[in-house]
């Protein structure tokens, strides 16, 4: 199996490369399961952190582990947007996004007593992985309708090209092959 | 607001309480965003883990954080069961679940380069809620699949009658109204 090493701080993995489209090969990155890598991409994120942050905003599924270590180091609360309408939400936010990983529209919900949390606070919003940046615009459209102002745009990994500004700890090529 | 109080060691929440068909009221448990709250039952829970426990196995969404810092705890590592099909997936093992929480069938999902990680381990399932324990059977069988022997199924917390031996920390009741 061919391998990429990815590495943030003093942890490196060989994650495995996938070919997602023909000829477009990607290091499949996976945080979630990975207590050590998580640890280190959380000690290296909060120290982006603008001191002005209040709440820490993500996102279904993988980012969540890291929203919460960062959350556990620094004190500061984090909310989780849902990928899917659980049936205890009222009158929830809801945002399409249109994810280029899943080659489908998606749409995000929080429920209205989560976005309550966000209500004039300045948030940072925590993701694993950007690409497109199509996930985050989503997800900082959910935290404008909740009344939320961003501060800050964090992720542990960068891969492609994004139109937002983000602050990342390490760069994952996209591989071509002829 | 309606409230609830529910308990883990030294923490108390005054949970929501929800009406989830008519005259069926539930505390709304969500330890996702709640550090403190998942500390202590991660730190209750490892010592219910049987000495030969390899590997935590647990499933999206809010039980993983859970299982997160169980692992990092224990020491033991953790792998986490999809609900969803991801792209990158290769021969996953492909289980339905009944769940009573959505009200609709549910299918989980464990990528093979994940099922490796099972195979020959003794495995724990690690849950935050168990209702009726559907999920938790499926996620049994999925277990099973991947060639793993389950050794414990804990949950922090437990409300209405499973079918499986579960060990938890805290029941919450399902409060009937006239």
């Amino acid at each position: 199996m061919e391998t990429y090493p990815i590495t943030i701080g003093k942890i490196t993995r060989h994650v495995p490369v996938v070919e997602t489209l023909p000829g477009v090969h990607i290091p499949l990155v996976e945080i979630m399961g990975d207590v050590e890598l998580v640890q280190a991409a959380a000690e290296a994120l909060v120290k982006h952190l603008p001191p002005e942050t209040d709440t820490l905003l993500t996102l279904e599924t993988s980012p969540i582990v890291l929203a919460h270590v960062m959350s556990a180091i620094s004190g500061k609360p984090y909310v989780v947007v849902r990928r899917k309408r659980r049936p205890y939400m009222q009158d929830p936010i809801i945002q399409e996004v249109e994810s280029l990983t899943l080659g489908v529209t998606e749409t995000l919900w929080l429920d209205s007593r989560m976005a309550e949390k966000l209500l004039g606070q300045n948030v940072a919003l925590v993701f694993d992985v950007v690409s497109s940046g199509g996930t985050m615009m989503a997800l900082e459209k959910v935290a404008k309708k909740a009344g939320a102002n961003v501060v800050a745009r964090l992720a542990a990994f960068h891969q492609g090209n994004s139109k937002l500004p983000i602050t990342f700890l390490s760069e994952i090529p996209i591989l071509q092959t002829a």
